[in-house]
């Protein structure tokens, strides 16, 4: 995307010299903000804006622009994009509003704005965008006309609304922390999310990513190159709620993706997911600053209060304050004025105001082994010592990049002084301990992951196989001939019959047709036995009525037949199945995401799926080492260990059963949602096993 | 406390000419921030200080101050308290630190100070203080010197940090909102938080009410307090860690609470708890508005980013936005340029720029009866309408104090305009739409408290009784005759024996000195049985090594009997008891913490408890209004309902468990912690019989 951020000539179409135009904002920010290209301008009226001359056709160009931005009415862009690709563009940002967020008419335009493209071999953003901005070159396309150029930093903001990317620019710019690329990315006609991420993971200006999306285009494209980046990706994902999804059709006609399994990408990609501006800004904010490689900080204070709370919020991070070492305690002692001030850490520096000293003391703080990182409570509500105040950020930023490790500095002052940081300083800074914190916890999980680990070679299942489990495809690929063909749903005692071919255990059963095949079955399988009436009818329903437990000898069982064959009028059968006596239950399933594809899920049955929705997904197909870490991240997952007298769980057999749900949902797309519950897991050694099975497939 | 915060009056005690002298900056506030009243300056020196003559002594004293801020080292301060007395100075505020902070020699001056102040029913502040003011008398006692005064405003701000204290204050008057006080409590030495939240409630100028607390003095009072305070209350309790305790010792020597109960009180008390000074801000700014009577909003927006952010907050805070009415989106319609904005509620205004259609459709929106409030968002990255942009949330202010609904202003505008506002607003404005919403909630959930019903007379139990649950106390008190002259602890018989005498409801037990007993016993009660062996060793034990459960016949029983005999070597005898078979188990105890006294707490049995962490807290006693709303709060609660083919647990019994074991912990101050668990929980009308009984006694 060089040429869409680097471009060394630019036209600008829609320019004119009336006073509402927007093209000539566009040119505004190219002539005034640094660029140093070759601008044009194109507008049917002609005239000139800004010292440039407005042709009044692309043709008419005296130069061939790399890079075209549209702001034309919606249904001459694609007119305008063919005229660009005729002159050799290959780039463009559309910024014209009008197309698919306006419904039919607008779909037909994208439709012919991709025929035009795909001619040439351009690609574009938008459209119905703001613009984008590369603050190397002092290149902004922004319809937006800025005052001043952006914080030149680190951090990439591409959003999918102009308004709050700009809003997290404006955040960033005046904390200390700046942008290196910025994109609008509107109605993502052509380049998408997982194109700007790819750009970003080579780009060398860029060490932060930060991205404001409301729906995903090809999110499972997303999440895969997001599983490789070396670099620290902040999501804000919003569009989460029945009700924005109203103003999202019409902002930029995306769809809502389930937003738990957003979650749960996030979470087995590494990506951070934050909810707010000022979250993404504080994150953004730490991830500038060098890596936190342990859990130990120091914290130094000039008011007792702000220590305090820097101490309780580090608490609940799990970041521990080890002891100062002797001399620096004793250097802080020997200056301290009233002798009030106790010492530890947090030091409470209270009534030394000398800046000197904090230099030469957080100097020797970031020298100590077991200090990993540094927060510096800079407190004054008085004017004193601007300059020395002013500076003192920079201050801090020197001593960090010189000892590579972390200086979070919360700076606490007069409004005037407040101010002149957030309009000068260069280098993040924090207005409270647990803003401050906060940033650091962010960083110190990004720090915690091995980069080297993440830059894995791309493979097809965008998963690292640690593991040999693999399920018999071809063989399935039968049992959904006939169902398809009839497009019906599965009975039961198909679904187990899918489960057996797959290789998932069930707990033995057997399919009767009559009394004497099921009294048959029970004496195979031995007494109590449960029975399951099969019919098409009861399949959605919820409530056990076709359902007998603990059937335990030859007269309950013509009973309880008797009484099955009434719960409904298309009975095709009764399974029978050996009850089993295992104490925990897991449920393990399924689910297609529009967005994502598919997700395999697990939970601690009964009670904790169903009162505590504790449950634990991955987007499929996963490997056991993946399927152990989502059971060990359930809320409940201290059921499973040693556990009232239980012993432990047998973990790797209900890792199996995930694995090859995941397989399942991964090889058969036609599997919309499946549902094994419950899962009867038995102690460790002694495997676990399917008691019911359910599936959805077709569309 | 007029005295304290409108003296007419006010001597500044340890003033003098040189240059880091802190009286001199009290001196400085009073003399260039607005003050009307007489000033005194008194210091061994002499001089003059600000054209104010130092006086050597107080004695000297051309008047009688009303008030006295006390700045001299801790050693003379009940000297200079003593003088100020004797010239019929009934206030001081004490800035002086090096008392209990430091240890024993400043705990003696502490109570030097005490006694010298008790002499004259003189009444202070601190020591070991930043100050006081208060805006609307321009009195300000603060030893840091202000370049201006505080906005005047609505919000309270007490707090036992000034340096976290004063950092809300410019937090506050630079987004709007202003103060009314200001307290640094330093050591609570004299006035603690229960004598100015007394204060606060009813001062005229106060509406809001904030105290950053990182410890009680009188907790318990402080809650009674709450409870009955008409005013919203914003509690910022930090020093909730083992981390923070050291420097909270060495700041204000307090200790900290047990946490969870201080949650509890908030949650009992109407407080609302924060645990950041952003937070703290926000919630303010919310609660200065007019009230929000209901959880239907408008939300309007000039970027439809912005109004989808504001939409997914408004679900996860449980807002609803109904459809606007027909003219409205038809005025707005007939204003947008391009038609690209399809139109609902959020009403993304998108191209619509002009600021006297903003005004009149709010005005129109406010009038929707079925709405109850607003968020506008107003964004612009232009330097454009400069003064409109202005003036606007003084508009939205005016429209929102006009129809007595709150209008939630964002203005996500360029660096100078912001810096702008954040100078000279004298309205609360926010910086993005989370923080509206999450303002509005916070307003929300105390538009809903009926301040009437908070107006209830002080009981000595502090909560209304709606029921006649009593306990038999002069029975009880001859039970803690025996164990406390022993000095030990009672054992699980003596438990199950208070139980009884106190009316909860036991599981059927006896406790047998013999076999024979043992079966005598098993005859009357009826097999089942457990048995539990009691004996002083095994009290403190956790493991259930003297337990035999589904002891089924006389065979069993006397082999069990044989074998529990040999688990310790100091068994006193052996409690036979029913088994049960309730399905349903309840934890209920008491716990007394520093802080607040008696506590009540519940959970459900099992995973619950143990694995979810899953309790409710009140302080006792209550009664089973309070004991109901406990189980309602619990997570898993929908298993105490109709729950998986079993009816509805019996609740009121469990409520009058819970009540009669918080009228024990309120009662008898000796139990420090009791346990009954399990309590075993039967359907509905059924009752609830307590099957274990744990006590600690004494200090």
């Amino acid at each position: 995307m060089d040429g869409l951020f680097c471009a060394e000539s630019i036209v600008v179409v829609g320019v004119s010299e009336s006073e509402d135009n927007l093209g000539k904002n566009v040119m505004a920010n190219l002539v005034n903000l640094g660029y140093q290209g070759k601008i044009y301008a194109v507008g049917p009226r002609g005239g000139e804006v800004l010292g440039h001359p407005v042709y009044r056709s692309i043709a008419e160009l005296p130069g061939n622009p790399e890079l075209a931005v549209i702001l034309t009415p919606a249904r001459v862009v694609h007119d305008m994009l063919t005229q660009c690709g005729e002159k050799g563009t290959r780039w463009a940002v559309i910024e014209s509003a009008g197309f698919q967020e306006l419904g039919t008419q607008g779909e037909m335009l994208e439709r012919e704005i991709l025929k035009a493209s795909k001619r040439f071999g351009l690609r574009f953003v938008g459209p119905n965008c703001v613009g984008t901005a590369n603050t190397a070159k002092g290149l902004y396309t922004a319809f937006v006309a800025f005052g001043a150029q952006f914080r030149r930093g680190k951090v990439a903001v591409f959003a999918q609304s102009g308004g709050v990317g700009l809003c997290l620019v404006e955040r960033l710019c005046t904390s200390g922390a700046g942008i290196s690329k910025f994109v609008s990315m509107g109605n993502k006609l052509d380049l998408d999310e997982a194109d700007y991420l790819a750009y970003l993971m080579d780009d060398p200006e860029t060490s932060v990513i930060y991205f404001y999306l409301e729906g995903f285009k090809r999110g499972r494209s997303f999440a895969d190159l997001a599983r490789r980046c070396p670099k620290p990706i902040i999501l804000h994902k919003s569009n989460t709620g029945a009700m924005s999804l109203t103003i999202a059709h019409s902002h930029t006609a995306v769809l809502a993706a389930d937003d738990q399994v957003v979650d749960a990408v996030c979470r087995e990609s590494g990506i951070l997911r934050v909810h707010s501006i000022s979250e993404a800004a504080n994150a953004a904010k730490g991830l500038c600053l060098p890596p936190l490689k342990g859990k130990n900080l120091a914290v130094l204070s000039r008011s007792g209060g702000h220590a305090v709370l820097a101490a309780d919020v580090c608490a609940s991070y799990g970041f521990r304050l080890p002891p100062l070492e002797r001399d620096i305690l004793d250097e802080a002692q020997s200056r301290g004025r009233a002798g009030v001030i106790r010492l530890g850490n947090p030091l409470d520096l209270g009534d030394i105001f000398d800046f000197s000293f904090y230099i030469s003391i957080v100097e020797k703080v970031l020298r100590q082994n077991d200090i990993d990182g540094v927060v510096f409570i800079y407190v004054s509500q008085m004017l004193t010592e601007r300059e020395a105040t002013r500076r003192f950020v920079e201050n801090m930023a020197a001593l960090s990049l010189q000892s590579g490790k972390p200086v979070a500095t919360v700076m606490d002052i007069p409004f005037e002084e407040r101010v002149y940081l957030e309009k000068n300083s260069n280098f993040p800074f924090f207005l409270e301990p647990a803003e401050a914190v906060k940033a650091l916890a962010v960083l110190s999980e990004w720090s915690k992951t091995d980069a080297s680990d993440r830059l894995k070679p791309e493979s097809d299942t965008a998963v690292p196989f640690h593991d040999a489990l693999t399920i018999p495809v071809k063989e399935i690929e039968k049992w959904f001939v006939d169902i398809e063909r009839q497009n019906r749903q599965p009975l039961l005692h198909e679904a187990l019959d899918l489960l057996d071919l797959t290789g998932i255990p069930t707990v033995p059963w057997h399919m009767a047709g009559s009394l004497v095949e099921a009294l048959e079955a029970s004496e195979n399988l031995g007494f109590p036995v449960a029975l399951k009436a099969v019919s098409p009818s009861l399949l959605h329903k919820s409530d056990k009525g076709g359902l007998a437990l603990d059937v335990r000898d030859v007269e309950s069982l013509r009973n309880e037949w008797h009484r099955l064959q009434k719960v409904s009028d298309d009975i095709v059968g009764i399974v029978v199945q050996k009850m089993t006596t295992a104490s925990r239950e897991l449920v393990a399933g399924g689910k297609r995401d529009p967005s994502f594809g598919p997700v395999v899920l697990t939970g601690l049955g009964g009670i904790m799926v169903e009162v505590m929705k504790d449950v634990s997904m991955r987007l499929a197909p996963i490997d056991t080492d993946a399927a152990m870490e989502m059971l060990g991240e359930l809320s409940g997952r201290r059921i499973l260990g040693r556990f009232r007298g239980m012993r432990e769980a047998d973990l790797e057999a209900a890792a199996r059963i995930l694995v090859q749900v995941s397989l399942l949902m991964h090889h058969f797309p036609q599997i919309r949602e499946m549902d094994l519950n419950p899962v009867s897991l038995d102690d460790e050694g002694k495997g676990a096993v399917a008691l019911d099975a359910r599936l959805l497939i077709g569309e």
